[in-house]
């Protein structure tokens, strides 16, 4: 066996996104202890850092020491008990693993589904909750990785709020791609992670709580069923003690949240609004090309994302032969569908560093050539 | 803010252990898709590396995407149900942190506790065996982190084999920094973490079930309380399934993959015997040295850990004094003491690739230094 030389490959998939050399060359930097006062104090960096990026002043934000899906079980596991009943959207595949996680604590989940591709109904979350009076939470995925739609996250968490439930948002694929309040909205656990919209390679989960979710996770009644995402626990480490120290809970991913740090500079250097743009012209941009291409969007444009499109395959055209070709003799990795999905659609990342005309521009080439169409 | 330019320093903690230049440099590497061929080929060959290190044949054999802790966590809510009863071995802080895992899946720990710097007794595991037929598990730490001692693995686990229980065996600071035998042990789930004697950075959990332990998992009657965790899940993503292709899981934390398997080369190109030696030698010069300073280890010779040594603090030295001086006057790092030994010992780690005579030398240099003592 050799050392493993990755090809220089264009993400634009679901994520990972493309990794700009800065984050990469970050990342290489020597290991330093995860108790070291110089390595504190750049975790404090990336707290503040991630308040910006979350539009939050929680107190309680910072990386999960692990990817997006146990940022969202973080989420779950921290604020909801057995017995609990928690309102779900479910328009993707990442409503359903919310489903999973309710489940799985020995609470009930009331699911609200939406067709794949369209948002939450807000009129059904509300109806859900007038229906389970002391509903313990609302929980929702901002921004479906899976179908591509985008669901209406001010108006459902202020549903939450009005019924007296907590408001859980999935913003894996949003934040940093487009227009994420978590205080406007009034949030009470929003999760993401590092390899989306952010651009650092994965690993990390960033996630924020709300005061109202701390007081909720001080008044548990039963322990936090996960050691390591016990959200008491990882805050010891993660700030000041009383003591003025810290406390040690597990091993930090010290050389991943390096990268992190550097990728959150990079998008507050280039600043949010203007990242959100740029995933806007990046998105309409490909959107024009695909309709040059005679290829056909699957979702609405009222909530199409920016940073995940997704795109009908042709009839007659052999998905993965498609995919694999794109990969391996263009150097492009675009995401196949999901679940009900699966071989119908091909899903076209646009995230963080990888949003650029150019990008699109050279996938809109590859495919034409690969489907043998024109740009017309 | 600005980028974090890390120093350099000497890790000769409980652990980050020193990451070598070639595992850095293979983490900067392009960030590959999840599902790209040839990263998942390079999948392949971690899992066998893991193999080779554990001393195993075991097909459920692979990194779990967060650091030791979630390798424990894995382990337990794996293989343990509520209302099944674990015989936990605790001889420090990582026992008991064994116990906090069973006792938050609703299982029973039957604790069988020895003084800190001591080994688990298998005698007293037995009659812990024998006073509770029907124990699901035998759990203990292989090498206890907090206190430097060395537990009898071989014949915990053939104890807990021939009473029909699982043996749940963390190795976290001992793989490849003494001799592991997964197989001829008969371990059942055994664990470890990615920033000790592997010097790969902090975030991977390296962890391999036994043909026995599978089949536990696939009989269970509950489902396994984390998603994120759970093996039937994971397995799926790791390994190929009926049609051939792997299933999308969580996103695999690509680059620091990148990282274990550059680090796991370096260790079989060193040979694990000749590892195991120089854990060995670098460890009996520091207790020269240490002894000609006049300074006292902790643990006995018969049970202590080459990897992790544990040293009393001379009488009228300040300890956080003396480490902050180690680390931002030499550049050095060691441990503090954890739980009951904090404020009276130090835990100098000889991990990996800081398990040299040069660093030995170079500690021993500054330790005489700070302390105003003469090397005798």
């Amino acid at each position: 066996m050799e050392s493993f030389l990755p090809p220089q490959v264009l993400l634009l998939g679901p994520g990972p996104s493309p990794v700009p050399e800065p984050v990469l060359a970050a990342m290489a930097r020597p290991t330093l202890g995860h108790l070291d006062p110089r390595f504190v104090a750049m975790m404090d960096e990336i707290k503040e850092l991630l308040r910006a990026t979350f539009g939050t002043a929680n107190a309680l934000t910072l990386p999960i020491s692990a990817p997006g899906s146990a940022g969202m079980e973080a989420a779950f596991v921290n604020l909801v008990e057995p017995g609990d009943t928690v309102i779900v959207g479910r328009n993707g595949v990442f409503g359903e693993r919310m489903r999973e996680n309710v489940v799985r604590i020995g609470a009930t989940a009331v699911v609200v589904d939406a067709p794949w591709g369209e948002p939450i109904d807000p009129q059904q979350v509300e109806e859900a909750l007038r229906g389970h009076p002391g509903a313990k939470a609302v929980a929702f995925v901002h921004a479906e990785t899976s179908t591509g739609a985008c669901s209406d996250a001010a108006t459902i968490c202020r549903l939450a709020r009005e019924h007296g439930a907590l408001a859980i948002v999935d913003a894996v694929t949003s934040l940093a791609g487009l227009p994420v309040e978590a205080d406007a909205w009034g949030a009470d656990a929003i999760y993401s992670g590092s390899q989306k919209c952010l651009s650092a390679p994965p690993g990390l989960a960033p996630i924020s709580f709300s005061a109202r979710a701390v007081e909720v996770l001080s008044a548990r009644r039963t322990p936090v069923q996960s050691w390591f995402l016990d959200m008491s626990l990882v805050t010891r480490y993660w700030s000041q003690g009383q003591g003025g120290g810290r406390s040690y809970h597990h091993t930090a991913p010290v050389n991943l949240l390096y990268a992190l740090h550097e990728a959150l500079l990079l998008v507050h250097e280039e600043g949010l609004d203007a990242a959100w743009r740029r995933h806007a012209e990046a998105h309409r941009h490909l959107c024009d090309g695909l309709e040059r291409l005679g290829l056909e969007l699957a979702v609405d444009a009222r909530w199409r994302l920016p940073q995940l499109n997704v795109v009908r395959i042709p009839d007659g055209v052999d998905d993965a032969d498609l995919r694999r070709r794109l990969l391996l003799e263009h150097g492009i990795e675009i995401g196949a569908g999901l679940g009900a999905l699966a071989g119908r659609v091909w899903r076209i990342g646009l995230m963080g560093h990888g949003a650029r005309i150019e990008n699109v521009e050279r996938l809109l080439g590859a495919l034409a050539e690969l489907l043998d169409r024109r740009l017309v």
